[in-house]
């Protein structure tokens, strides 16, 4: 019985490593959709973001079924509330590639981002990636280390937040909509690398035992 | 046994709306921190914040040792699920409430809002707390009609947001960073306004067994 607990579990975590891929891509075509003014590749984002909301699901019953057939204990209790919370962080950064991807539907067929801001979104978009793929080898290896490189990613990315708002407050000569847009933008990079951090701190703590404080 | 299982999951649900209390106090006072800029305010709706992730943990802990004291059958387990979802939602709220009071400190002595846009800060302000209100009397009633008349209200907080918009868009004389500090605001306020429907369709689901479309 708890060896096949055990598979299961496996399984749903694998299942939450792929979800995670899948959010990692959707952030990627949502940054190519929104510095090619790429009508396709948002439609796209679009799909892979319903794609996830329908796998969080899936999931989700996932976990109910197994818990049902087993007479869990308390650590296993948390373990598949964990997966549950997970799913819904990758959800959650599906979404948020959606809205990338509609600010370049709605700017279309201009450009949301001025040419200047180029390099530093192409790296925001760079470093949200990263971190989605080093949630999805924690969600692997389960291994405190690469959580512990997240955080540092992590850093990086509020830094590049910095940077663009200075940037906006310091001589801005592209209008209001655009500086709207832009930190919107933003903020949606923010928190998609905040939920990449989450699910991380989630999979450390179902092993260590230890909570990392949340980031508000 | 069973009687003693939902004696406890009615605790839980009480802390519950005790927390949906106290987030909408604290965005009543973020909105008075912030159309104020006064910081004593602003410090107190960071101390509900605190005081709010720790309500957070202290309802999961809670949780998981009812799980771990009874042998939970499956209909059981979602409900418990849900109260750790729906605790985090809360958690969330009140971090938003945090970020609208951080925007007034960031900007004191001077206001973040400019004296145009008071009244639809106040509305929106309003709103959320009803909202917030509106999740407490669903968690102590779990009727679907108090649910109902959420989703009326987070179509007028919508609205709300795109009046604001609209304003930014139109003519603003008030420069990039009063534009981008109004922007961000509207977001926070209508995130905060997601969470409060988020938990209305919790409760209803727990109810009903129906589960709503997720709001994006």
């Amino acid at each position: 019985m708890r060896e096949g607990f055990r598979g299961q579990l496996d399984a749903i975590r694998g299942a939450l490593a792929d979800m995670t891929d899948t959010a990692a891509t959707a952030m990627e075509r949502a940054t190519v959709a929104l510095l090619g003014a790429d009508l396709d590749v948002a439609d796209g984002v679009s799909a892979l973001a319903s794609q996830l909301d329908g796998a969080r699901r899936a999931v989700e019953d996932r976990t109910y079924e197994v818990l049902a057939l087993q007479q869990p204990v308390a650590s296993d209790l948390r373990t598949m509330v964990m997966a549950i919370k997970v799913g819904g962080d990758i959800d959650r950064m599906g979404s948020l590639a959606h809205h990338v991807a509609k600010v370049a539907v709605r700017r279309h067929p201009g450009y949301a981002v001025p040419d200047q801001l180029f390099p530093l979104f192409r790296q925001m978009g760079d470093m949200a990636v990263r971190m989605a793929r080093g949630a999805e080898a924690v969600l692997q290896s389960t291994d405190a280390a690469d959580a512990g490189r997240l955080a540092i990613d992590d850093d990086a990315m509020d830094g590049l937040r910095r940077t663009l708002f200075r940037t906006l407050l310091d001589e801005w000569p592209y209008g209001v909509e655009a500086a709207i847009d832009v930190a919107l933008l933003g903020r949606y990079y923010e928190r998609f690398a905040d939920h990449a951090v989450s699910i991380a701190d989630g999979v450390v703590y179902l092993v260590t035992g230890e909570l990392p404080k949340e980031p508000i």
